[in-house]
């Protein structure tokens, strides 16, 4: 991270840990220029530059037991659909009761076919890709001064039928290290809504699992357990509501450690509702627009935590839906 | 049962079995019982139960280079899409040209969603899960006797919110040995629609590699190229009208070596029209329905066959979509 | 109604009126055999063979003012989506924030689309098709016995694409005489959860109309007022809790004035849940699977009430969805 | 219409009669100001504000006879789909093969439900809303200077959840006086694709139907047949592939009488391709943008015609989907 970083980044905890008084207001933040990316300016991939084949046997070399741990959780009706926006989320599908299709042939074949709908890369255990986000620095609505990724604006990404650049399909197969800092173990309990992780947190975490940050490598994806996905299907209003996040504070220095991506157990990498009213997201920001760096959220990791295996071979490939904004998907862990 | 289709039930029993020696119509065929399942009544596994922590080291002593290989067409509205049923597939992406929700906060972050609707499950490359085919015994709509694997009839499957048992959200993350077997390479050629691949096509072309039938070991996942693909997107009129594939005894072979799945560069693993006229997709009944051994369709080699790469980790995840009847995704591959 | 059906009636209000202490289970009810249709054997249309020229004059002659009354709610995300079934209904409504094609042309012409999915056909204001529901006569899952209209079974109904017979393609445009019945005017309040309005009700709603059961003429389209519609995007939760509705005598009494259909102000025709708790919608059966008669739903009566008109030219084109089980549309009054 | 119309109206004509001749560039076309409409500034109804109770009474002393013409071809997946634009069109109707529901009660009631996704609002007979187009005055993409009916521009329309003006729910109950003219009738055979009807097409085939212009009024729906629809489901792709319809002079014509909306049998208002290559669709532009007059396209006079009806009371209900670009329906006449 280089010096323009590291002062943005003092900035904005400073704009969060004492508000508005120091004199750097939230609108400043939002007029600085974060591209060129470290990878030139006409890169798409973000941190998975990060994955190299080096990473790739790094990972494998943690595969000792043969064990394959489940990350995803099934995606149904009677999951959380998302519900804070207007445009209220929606997954549905369909299969005939009977046979699609068939008898046919004297083998008397039949099939079933399913039909699906909704925003299903944005609901569910999902991935989400660079176009998904941007921050507008004009006038309301002007869309020349809507920025993505990399300095792309609006005119570059929107499109009726899919986001013309940073789409999912961008996004390549991901096998790579998989560290899991389980917070809400170390906290002995689930973290509330609104509550911030610091990284004094997430380092008396790792120390607890008898890591250090040290442990944590470029290129890894980092995954943090908060105990909200408890509310899942049992409270999904409650789920919905809000959640516990890393704060700013946090979210800048897992930027620091250079990670692929950052994942957690529900819908967001920093508490919602934050501390300060005024900023919507911002480690969502830092993130996806800023640095590159890929978001995972809905993950489950009652099997990882189960077996107490905190580092790991974590795969990942998102469905590569051209302009799609994220993915659902199958993400798991190896040992 | 007239001539004719005696003859084509002998042909048919002869190719099966050798085996059930002498005059087994087609129509007898369709009355065996093939369960209990070897991994008894009550599995919903089917040759899943092949992933082993042995399989699973295995497959991770192959990467050797850190080398990522994807095996994934790029999911678009231009792809071919299944027309060979009066059930026309469809696929459609919509993301708003501006973005859906925002700017919010001061730091004014807004964002993109999208909406997908369709028959992803089966359109693209994909998986197919147990519940997807059944043979039918009775006369005909007479659910009673429409089964499945393991010997599941309708009722226990059929609801319009998907199926009841052996949805896809049954099948685990798939990592394991994959052996790519490069039919149209061996031949020199695209192979033709209706054409079957013999077991001694397979033979040579593995032998072509450098490899022979004992390099496929129980728990893989076979692939085979036929370079049909060639006309994706590029003609896919008759990507839909035909495909070549195994015959019904190469079909056989694939199935006494005890693999976890069969996949190939389209959208079926028998040749279609095939040259008995009376049957319809044998291979699609064998694996899914009689052995519960996985299908997965529309691969795509490119990466592999340009790094001559035939051996390698096999990874996927099936996106588990409660009750569907199969998944798209991101299979590749890793050396 | 032929002297069969009469004591059907009778049977059925007794049933509901004492009990099942008289010996007429409603086991014994779902027995009967109501067809075929009084228009033969072979009738798609049920009641609108009422509507003859002579009703089209008649509901002509009703225009004098020249003033339209519209019946339609708003559809919208925020009505209330029937949430009693696990099968949720949905709608969604997606229009891109920018234009979904052009500037074409030197005239620079743009244009937007809009897509929609949902169970459009059976939300909001709607109209049931003759194939929106059946009666089950043999044991649970037996197709053979599952009956519809003038008989026909579910082997002639059922596929994944659409109803194949009973569907709304079949039911012509409707230009008739319509009536309201104002049963919360009369009684000077919402009409509760469960409340069910009986013949007595009807008929003094009439006479503070100044209308008397001799108003109600064979081919109207009849409507009856219950109040609940004012929980329409106030209280869905409520709004969909259940429902005030007619009496099953009260529905009996309606199927002998020979009307065309039925409407009113919430999602049924009778008290849901009603008295009797064995007894699931049976005027939703009598009306639409025994007597061919058209149920509409979820109107809004507001206009007519404000201007107090009762008995007017009634308007309404079921949008011809090939085997659909219904329609959404614009019911409106004209006078 | 004031001064400022009919020299617009005229510099279109010239421009359309001697090309580029005389001076007049399309771009200068482009450049006009249309609003505030007669209606005023705030006006959202556009040409329905003709519908007036003395119109109404006008369109029901048509009605004589009692008999209804059904004036809307079926909803179904084989009808053409618009495939113009690379956002293709889509309509899906799912109803599943088994019933959705039930058996509930001691009755056994069962119930059928469907879903229906697409764009339904503009495929098939349907009705275009005054949202659904406009035209771009400043340089490409600049959305401040895409502007619709009564000059709002697309900050004022876009949404991704619908228009927020300018949208079908908008639009009145239509009960007016139509008038067919039989275009294809006079010449004696289908037109042809990209043919322009003239506005002496439009008087010699009103005369020969023992009509003349005078028997166009203001408020009328105004109806012209080309033969087109002949194509509907015979020949889909040469039905898509282009039209024939009004000249723009016969557009400027209609505009002159007042009509309420213009309908036609195929899917334009204007020959496409139009003889000038550098307009697009320019009735569209006039009626919609500029003057406030509804389309409907792709309506089956086939009945109407047997029949030799050329005036009725026309109706239509537009199904008032928030937001919506269009509506389908279920238009018809009544003689």
């Amino acid at each position: 991270m280089h010096a323009g970083r590291i002062l943005a980044g003092l900035a904005f905890a400073t704009l969060f840990l004492i508000g508005t008084a120091g004199g750097v207001s939230a609108q400043d933040y939002t007029r600085k220029q974060w591209w060129p990316s470290e990878w030139g300016p006409d890169d798409q991939l973000g941190a998975l530059n990060r994955l190299t084949p080096a990473k790739v046997l790094e990972a494998s070399r943690l595969i000792r037991t043969g064990t394959i741990y489940d990350m995803t959780f099934v995606y149904e009706e009677s999951m959380p659909l998302f519900s804070l926006t207007p445009f209220r989320r929606k997954y549905t599908l369909l299969v005939p009761g009977g046979p699609t299709y068939g008898a046919t042939g004297e083998n008397k074949l039949f099939w079933n076919e399913d039909y699906i709908s909704g925003h299903i890369t944005q609901d569910g255990t999902q991935f989400d890709a660079l176009c998904h986000m941007g921050t507008e620095h004009g006038k309301a609505g002007d869309t020349n001064e809507q920025r993505y990724y990399n300095g792309l604006w609006q005119g570059q990404i929107g499109d009726g039928r899919g986001c013309r650049k940073l789409g999912v399909e961008n996004v390549t197969p991901i096998f790579t290290r998989g560290i899991l800092i389980d917070v809400a173990g170390y906290k002995g309990r689930m973290l509330e809504r609104s509550e911030e992780i610091s990284v004094d947190d997430l380092k008396a975490a790792l120390a607890k699992q008898g890591l250090s940050e040290a442990d944590i490598h470029p290129g890894d994806a980092l995954f943090y357990h908060t105990g909200w996905s408890r509310l899942w299907k049992t409270d999904n209003e409650r789920f919905n509501s809000g959640i516990p996040g890393l704060s700013p504070s946090a979210g800048d220095w897992v930027i620091a450690k250079k990670v692929l991506l950052v994942g957690t157990d529900n819908w967001g990498v920093e508490a919602i509702p934050g501390p300060d009213p005024k900023l919507f997201a911002p480690n969502h920001q830092k993130f996806l627009v800023e640095n590159g760096i890929y978001i995972m959220e809905n993950l489950d990791f009652a099997r990882l935590l189960e077996a107490k295996v905190y580092e790991f071979a974590f795969v990942f490939g998102a469905v590569p839906f051209k302009g799609a904004t994220g993915s659902p998907g199958r993400p798991f862990a190896i040992r």
